[in-house]
């Protein structure tokens, strides 16, 4: 049965400029509607043939002199192309390390440089809906250092205002810690003016990327932004647990200094020297060997990106969530289910809303189970939220209607 | 020409119960000898099959619904699977991170317990030729908790002894740090032995594996060790930056801490808590997402070293080290060059030397060079090391003959 909202599915993947490239992401298996690619991207179709081509020339016949001839370069070269996509001039973003660990590195060595210029800046501004891991990972660099944390409380159907940052932000704060768009809502902060609000206070600024980087434009140079982290396994389709990537401004390379000194920050890393020197540039920001595996889908990914655009990106990433929000309204949203509506937990259509949505109501957690064994999936997130994943390049309107119809249909059978 | 020793390795690679696994590897290009293996291990040939099946299957169609079925629990399926080669009982190993990252975690987590338990245990024991990760890790741990280091200082040509470690270690260590198999010489040593000298002075000891791991038989738990870190890119052929793995003895792992929390160290991962609660288990000791995609590699190959035993590939790596040692003594020791002789700077055969061997010569990173172009790949130590690493699965004798008189005849070209 096609219903209007499907009609009108099919009208918008026709006239979509970027409808082909859906068809270059693996589609297969019992997958009718993959709506989480905000949490781990699809593959490409073509990575099998470029693993082969690593592993048979790249590792198998160059060996270890791929280190010489490219693999050394690799997390600069990558860092240099994510920057791009967020606004960073080369030379201040390199891949490595997982997300956590990153967050872990930039938050030290931000609170260290603070605390050595002013021994009363002794807290940290971070808000109380942000991804666990960045809570637990500024709870351990305060316990450790001997600062307080100053919680923002986040309305969690939509984000930290500016106007919160102004009132958290003072003489005693090092590190202001926020994500640029919340992981639960979706809501898209205001990074211009944070990044002022803290900077004013004296503070350095700190942005998660992880849900924002590769869908949405980011301005990190021009926002004067300190430092920023992000994962490249959403809408970047590296691959579960693929490497995440640090951004730290330039003016700032040479006077922070961050905690694992490995051999791979070192000022010459083949020299071997006795004693750790830092590197006097960004590479001093690394510590172990690159992690060159894990970003060949990544380095795929990155070219069809580049390809593509992340304004053309954006443009089809709200026209997916609008519609997203359509189809919810006729298919979800009307339906009293144990007494209760569902709700959206989202900001509206606008500036200041990311590429996915959170809808709550108590029977999620049974209802993304039975969706899930038929093939559609979206992400649940305790205690009671569904968020659809609009990933660009590889999402349909079509799959978006089918995928939500089928919530609806879910959703009613609770009842 | 046949000499009498490629003769020999004829004979050698034909009497070779393992001769047959070599062929498993991918071998193309101009590749003629890899002597190198200990750096980064060959890949296996069917790896471009198995990352199609993990891109089409377990990543494309499976989805993030693999997290649940398969990947969560894979930095600890992995580190069993590790842990068995190394005399590890289940739930002591686990993947993740770099090699740095987890010395970095380690580390800290031991000497803050030491320090808890008694102020006075300020010092960390480390030779001054570990390989210059371990050595800047603990310089940066020293001085970020107001630690000493004491210094051994490691006899370069062998490495640190049972005795030199008893005369460093004290009421005031907190921590002994050493290499399993030294970086440089391949020196082996006496593990159980110099655990029991840190633990007799109240210490801790903490091993690095890199260069030991999938190549030495080792028994970490029958040696009361506390800690380990490797990586998985040398003898256990992950690619190139795959991740590392960590032990942490069962008994300690309700009472260390390690300072990076993210969300994976959770004691409930998916609650989303508000505030970090550690997890009582080995999972605490895991920061951000598992590095799935860049263990496929490492997989594959663990089902080979499970299949032919760490015995007989210790028995395979001595027969291939004491025949490197027979080929160096004909085509290269006897040629004096700009007035020097090149020295082997290894431990003789024996219990005490690893699965390479290091010989130096000034005139070596030239003649390097000039190996690599014609397919020969031995490894560059600086200042004047050639490293002739012999990954006993990987390599055969005639390789091993062949690129030690290929060394000989670039060597003698320089003079």
């Amino acid at each position: 049965m096609t219903t209007a909202l499907a009609g009108r599915a099919a009208e918008l993947d026709a006239a979509d400029p970027l409808a082909a490239h859906a068809r270059r992401f693996v589609r297969g298996g019992d997958v009718v509607s993959y709506l989480d690619g905000n949490s781990l991207g699809r593959p490409l179709a073509d990575l099998p043939e470029r693993f082969a081509g690593f592993v048979e020339r790249d590792w198998g016949e160059r060996l270890i002199r791929s280190w010489d001839e490219q693999w050394m370069e690799r997390p600069f070269g990558l860092g240099d192309r994510i920057g791009a996509l967020v606004g960073a001039a080369p030379g201040q973003a390199f891949v490595g390390d997982s997300t956590t660990v990153l967050l872990y590195k930039l938050a030290r060595a931000a609170v260290d440089a603070r605390l050595a210029a002013d021994p009363e800046r002794r807290e940290i501004v971070i808000d109380d809906d942000s991804f666990p891991t960045d809570r637990f990972v500024v709870e351990g660099v305060a316990a450790e250092r001997g600062l307080t944390i100053r919680w923002i409380e986040a309305d969690p159907a939509s984000g930290v205002s500016l106007e919160q940052v102004r009132e958290a932000v003072g003489e005693r704060t090092a590190l202001v810690l926020l994500s640029h768009v919340a992981y639960r809502s979706g809501f898209l902060a205001d990074m211009a003016g944070i990044t002022e609000a803290a900077h004013e206070a004296g503070a350095l600024m700190l942005w998660d990327l992880c849900h924002s980087v590769g869908v949405i434009p980011t301005e990190l140079d021009a926002c004067g932004v300190d430092l920023a982290v992000g994962c490249t396994y959403k809408y970047l389709n590296g691959g579960p647990g693929s490497p995440a990537f640090g951004y730290v401004a330039e003016h700032l390379q040479g006077e922070l200094e961050q905690p694992i000194q490995g051999w791979m920050g070192a000022a010459d890393v083949f020299l071997m020297e006795r004693h750790y020197r830092a590197a006097p540039d960004l590479r001093r920001f690394l510590s172990g060997t690159p992690p060159v595996l894990a970003t060949v889908a990544l380095e795929a990914m990155l070219e069809l990106v580049e390809q593509v655009g992340i304004a053309a990106i954006r443009e089809k990433s709200v026209a997916l969530t609008d519609f997203a929000e359509a189809a919810l309204a006729e298919h979800v949203l009307p339906h009293e289910v144990g007494g209760q509506r569902p709700r959206l937990a989202s900001p509206p259509a606008g500036p200041h809303r990311g590429s996915h949505l959170t809808l709550t109501h108590p029977s999620f957690r049974a209802v993304t189970e039975r969706l899930w064994q038929r093939g559609v999936i979206p992400d649940f997130r305790a205690p009671d939220g569904i968020r659809i994943g609009l990933s660009p390049l590889s999402t349909t309107f079509a799959e978006v209607e089918g995928g939500i119809a089928a919530l609806g249909e879910e959703l009613r059978r609770a009842g």
